[in-house]
């Protein structure tokens, strides 16, 4: 139970300055997360770490001399948007470059990746370690599809102390990847835990069971088990882990015994004396080992085991001192407090003018485009959110409503200071994301920038530009987000709705009545996702009781492109507004088609 | 819920055995607990700190250069007995005299205030400073009264700090002393814990309520309060600390927040925030402060806040780095690692030999009488844990039953040897203390080995011998125990049982027969405790439903009595075993005045 707060939707926010306030001589608060407070030599590599909140000490409270440069903090569970990220990363650089580390999750992936893009554009040289410990979470022959959770621990440490000793970009990233793949994670689950002002666990995992493997958000795990004794959970943990052993691995190894939130203190060290005997007996030699909680999951009952085997290198890096506000170790030299730096301002200057009052006014009508979309999403917020609760967490009608909200203030507010369209779609894709979170934030919100980048800022358009920003909006999700088709996901009803939009407008059909065939076939599509099982994300282990039902960010697609469509043949609703791209005599064409419904 | 343990009755062994594994840098375990693992420099004052297990980091945690040099670990919330502390201490010693230092718990205050006698005795100087800093259990008048919490860290911290510095024990006590009178906590609890093995809570708080300065082991608190919102309840902790201001306070305080287990890290950064900024608006500067899991009750859902006012020299010592598993600050000079020092080498010696055959058979006699009491105590075992259950914590009969089986081991293994009466009887003391835990355990223990040291190892013993060892055996339990006739405790049948015995004694009745009137009166007073409400101890909350039940120490006692007193009238039951002191004529007077039942 999560009890400590006032208003549940700014619980990360208050714990994230209470952290800080706590650990000044540690940190500093920019948007988007923390950056070291201690001066970081020039030509340092910026270790830049993070993920979603409530998993203390990750991601924050590893950010020190030795350890993390930097660190991006997103909602509860939730992975900051590429802005945070990019603006976190900005703030870290000491000129050496960036190692962007965190654990392998697709919405992480998304928004991390997005920021290294940006960061590389900008000529700041940025590389990724994606953490991939949980041997729960996919076979070895699949080591990339694993997800992070304990390990990144070692990931982290040693990429900070080699930061911390110098070394370059290309070698702290050696290293890193080195760590990970010499590292190996497996947990268990007793019982789930509850966000902030909700009312239920996430998760539960019945009375008097274990989950082996199951996954700190409550992704799918391997099996369940009667709860064991100790002796016999520390067998199952090591004699997985043991079959698990990387290549070249060496006898010496760090054994890390890791609390999710709610198995305390002795019985973690319990369990570590009995694995550090099975471990000796196997040949091994646990080398500084760490029993505590080092990653969390909020008040979540479970623990795991993580071993990186070691090598001469990988010895001395784990050795080495760091000074973080949950992770203390050896002697460090002081770090001189650095000059309050106000990191924001190396972002500063990114808002410009338009020039013309034609383009100012075009960005007005793509901000009243985007109120049709939240309009739609308020509409049917909860319709979706039940949809999303019988197979998946419920939340996709809050996120949505949550991102295009943000997404239309945003717009409004850069239309207003006389951004195009170009700006205003950017501004809004930001702030979707900012404010959505998660998987489907990062999508729609890149899909809206990668359609501004398309549309540029100029004064007049032609129906080419619009048909060109469909198909940026569906490249950057399909590019993004590597869902196939069947996969039971918003791409199941993207592309029939790309594929019609350009069959009918290549074919000589109108912009207005392209989208309205696009728009029917994407919600003829989304429907039929019913019939899919899910075969990506967090539905997969209930792959069964979604079946019957369509997919819930295909049916927001299809409500959306329907709306927007209606739209653009209605014309303007609002006096004064008039779009020269429409083409009103389409209408009748289109609703035989049997547009709206 | 504790759930990681193969048999509870080994978890906080087990524990610490893990601890030290995971630790070996630091720690080093010894019979009773764990000592630094490092070089502590020669006349340094050694910080022996201690306290039952399961508030990891209190106690073992916080052993390091800079903080404790040892700690003495009981049973799961239970003191460790003095033996053990003596032990611990005795190790810890390095010349410069020994500050043992921990909440102030009437089984602590026990077993320690013994362990301190016997060190003293021996010539290593030693002094005491019990940490009073939870303001919920007592008003400030008596602040002598009120027990430990999360204040135990800033009072070890003072006192780690100065011994570090080389200051003298004069010095380390003073600053100890200054540290605790200027600590002030105050928590909440919001859900209770589960003890290894145990199918319920200890206690539990009422779902969507707060209970204001519950205790960690559910000692009664202040007041009930539906679930506040976090401003609210920083306000509350806040105006309540600043309320107990101590004198000569300053401008400058450390502020630690405390989790005690399931409230997480975020929730505790989140309510730091809004304290600090209390604090800052009281005129008060918060200095290094503290804000995560310090001092714990295994998976207790609550939290404190602890305020220590700081002068110029208690600033210092709180600055000064400080290097154990749990508690990091600062940069330390390392410290070599000390030699395997086998720190049993140093109590080894302590067992002699009896000297004749005649001295030898008292001593089995002495066994054979405790053996007696063992049996009625098992005899008696579930009938006192379900009398302790109406108002207690229902371990009553357990706890005695452990505590004389141990003794009569104990005994037994003495006798074998060869031992009299005298050591026979310190033997089994030590052992009913060690293994019994808590107040009760101390208690008896503390008494046998008293009654044994007024007997002596002789070879011939008179009445008047024994009527010396029953003196001896209530001086303890009244001396140690401190409780007033009334409190309802195990001293309203002991008063009456001694007064009995000397009464008939003096009188000229027979040892036999007087101690069978004794026993009659211990019997009556311990059925008559059912009309007392309980003034001490743990009962005290939970008074009214203690009334017309008599108090299941005074039931044990008056059991045991009778016992001892029927055995002695009835002469030895196992061939072989005769008593010289018995006169078997006073059978039928004793029989006459009802003396079994």
């Amino acid at each position: 139970m999560t009890r400590i707060f006032d208003n549940p939707a700014d619980f990360a926010d208050e714990a994230l300055d209470g952290f800080v306030a706590a650990n000044r001589g540690y940190v500093a608060r920019v948007n988007g997360g923390v950056v070291r407070s201690t001066e970081v030599p020039a030509g340092q590599v910026a270790v830049v770490v993070g993920g979603g909140s409530g998993h203390y000490p990750a991601f924050a409270g590893l950010v020190g001399p030795g350890l993390a440069t930097a660190s991006a903090c997103g909602n509860m569970f939730a992975s900051p948007a590429a802005g945070q990220i990019y603006r976190v990363a900005k703030a870290a650089n000491a000129g050496g470059g960036v190692l962007l580390s965190y654990g392998n999750y697709a919405g992480d992936v998304l928004h991390f990746g997005q920021a290294q893009l940006r960061l590389n554009a900008e000529g700041i040289e940025t590389r990724t370690v994606t953490v991939t410990d949980d041997i729960a979470s996919a076979p070895l022959d699949q080591i990339g599809k694993r997800r992070g959770i304990a390990g990144d621990l070692t990931v982290f440490k040693i990429a900070g102390a080699a930061a911390e000793a110098g070394l370059s970009l290309d070698e702290v990233e050696r290293l890193a990847i080195k760590a990970n793949h010499r590292t190996r994670s497996l947990g268990v689950a007793f019982d789930g835990c509850t966000l902030p002002g909700a009312v239920a666990p996430l998760f539960r995992v019945p009375a008097g069971q274990m989950s082996l493997g199951l996954g700190i958000h409550g992704e799918p795990g391997i099996s369940e088990h009667p709860m064991p004794t100790a002796s016999a959970l520390a067998e199952l943990l090591v004699s997985r882990l043991l079959a698990d052993t990387p290549d070249h691995p060496g006898n010496r190894v760090v054994a890390i015994v890791n609390g999710l939130g709610t198995v305390k203190y002795d019985e973690l060290f319990l369990l570590f004396g009995k694995i550090e005997k099975l471990l000796t007996v196997a040949g091994l030699t646990v080398v500084e080992p760490e029993c505590g909680e080092l990653v969390t999951s909020l008040d979540m009952s479970g623990l795991s085991l993580t071993l990186l085997w070691l090598d001469e290198e990988l010895e001395q890096y784990w050795a080495d001192p760091a000074d973080s506000p949950a992770y203390r170790k050896g002697n460090l030299a002081p770090h001189a407090r650095r000059e309050a730096a106000r990191p924001e301002d190396a972002v500063a200057g990114e808002v410009e003018e338009t020039t013309t009052a034609a383009a100012a006014d075009l960005g007005r009508q793509t901000a009243a485009v985007l109120a049709q979309v939240r309009d739609v999403v308020v509409e049917h917020e909860e319709e979706l959110g039940n949809l999303d609760a019988i197979a998946g967490d419920g939340d996709h009608g809050i996120g949505m409503r949550r991102g295009v909200e943000a997404a239309v203030d945003a717009a409004a507010q850069a239309a207003t200071a006389g951004a195009s369209v170009g700006r205003v779609l950017e501004a809004a894709g930001e702030a979707w994301s900012e404010r959505a979170g998660g998987t489907s934030g990062a999508l729609w919100g890149s899909a809206v920038i990668a359609s501004g980048l398309a549309m540029g800022n100029r004064e007049t358009y032609g129906d080419e530009d619009a048909a060109a920003a469909v198909t940026a909006f569906v490249g950057a999700i399909t590019e993004l987000g590597k869902a196939e088709p069947g996969d039971k996901t918003m791409v199941d009803a993207l592309l029939p709705f790309r594929d019609a939009f350009l069959r009918e407008f290549d074919g000589g059909t109108s912009l207005a009545g392209s989208l309205t065939a696009a728009a029917v076939a994407a919600r003829a599509a989304a429907a039929k996702t019913a019939e899919l099982r899910p075969l990506k994300g967090r539905a997969r282990p209930l792959a069964e009781k979604s079946l019957g039902h369509p997919d819930p960010g295909a049916v927001s697609f299809g409500l959306i492109a329907e709306r927007i469509a209606a739209y653009i043949h209605a014309g303007p609703a609002e006096p004064g507004f008039t779009d020269p791209r429409l083409d009103h005599s389409e209408l009748a064409s289109a609703a035989g088609k049997g547009a709206t419904t």
